[in-house]
């Protein structure tokens, strides 16, 4: 099976992705989609992802799958060996809920397209963009902190002693975080959970640095 | 069994959420939580969830779930009659990057709180705000159209002839649109969509205006 990922070594929902690709075991074509040069902007990748956001991932049959949390879905029911996800109903909606507090409350805000609409419209300039990154990291992290420190659930990682489906999400954001000095003192637990992540290789390697178009 | 969701009339996680739970043919009690009066800042609200954001469904046990999305997911899995997504992997992958589309990539973005924060640290403006708003919208919008036009799969509904997963986001997305003036003539398959949705019941009764606490 050759999967191909269309990705870019920065991008968030591209790290989080990787790491669940690299959790699953399955191997996979990088092919790098420059976002600074407008690459996904191009005809060509219209072809692949009309939304023209990145990553996407192409299965064997030409099935191009979009959304990096519903191709983590899928790869957990295409794959069900080393699951993402735990398997019962609650556990699984507190997972995704963890998950979600990062992918849907802080990337898309924070998003290197909003970053550009805020300056070319409102003239925020560096400093702007970056006070308003921080703000909506700390606006989530704060009660995602009280809920990972608060829950019995939590263990080494997210939820218990398994890496998966929300520890992804919080690994790229992390990282994401790193690039626009966020303060992360506040959240003991967060950064508790990231340096149990980045110590196995399924994380690392999924890491913005190590990727083949990371300049 | 007795569900209790915690909600507000007019946002649109909320809206999809009903129309989520209706379809499931789910009885719940409304509560309303008053957004432009902070109760979702409250103490009160903080215990049921400490991110301070609607929906949250609240359990016969007393287990709260929090995000719109993994509480629909948690439904199909504890109440799988009347599915909202389809069966097949790759269809659901389908269904739920269709639904994400709007969840992540409007949505958040065009949050109230977002809003404000457009306002207070940018002096946006209703002009502004509007602006900003109708630009994300058309920004997936312009795609999603694109990729329901073009795909087979797409019936009556996002996905075939059954209402489900991605028809609850569209629906209630399209309700948030009309508030802010959103030009919709471009979108020929989203508005056949919806208004194939807005006849059926389960839908209507989901709607803004429909709501206990609505204004």
């Amino acid at each position: 099976m050759t999967l191909k990922l269309y990705n870019y070594f920065r991008s968030s929902t591209s790290t989080r992705l990787r790491a669940a690709l690299n959790l699953k075991g399955l191997a996979y074509e990088y092919v790098g989609v420059h976002l600074p040069k407008g690459e996904h902007r191009a005809a060509e990748y219209a072809a692949v992802n009309p939304q023209g956001l990145v990553p996407a991932l192409e299965l064997e049959d030409g099935t191009v799958l979009t959304q990096s949390l519903a191709i983590m879905e899928w790869l957990d029911e295409a794959h069900p060996a080393r699951p993402l996800l735990p398997a019962e109903p609650k556990a699984r909606a507190r997972v995704r809920a963890l998950a979600q507090m990062v992918a849907l409350e802080i990337h898309p805000i924070n998003n290197l397209r909003v970053l550009n609409y805020l300056d070319d419209t409102f003239g925020a300039g560096d400093e702007g963009k970056k006070a308003w990154f921080q703000h909506w990291v700390h606006a989530t992290f704060a009660p995602l902190e009280t809920m990972l420190a608060a829950s019995p659930e939590t263990g080494t990682f997210c939820h218990g002693e398994t890496p998966g489906y929300a520890d992804c999400c919080l690994y790229a954001q992390v990282w994401n975080n790193k690039r626009f000095e966020v303060d992360m003192t506040p959240y003991p637990t967060i950064r508790r959970i990231f340096a149990a992540l980045d110590a196995l290789p399924e994380f690392a390697r999924a890491a913005p640095a190590e990727q083949p178009d990371a300049f």
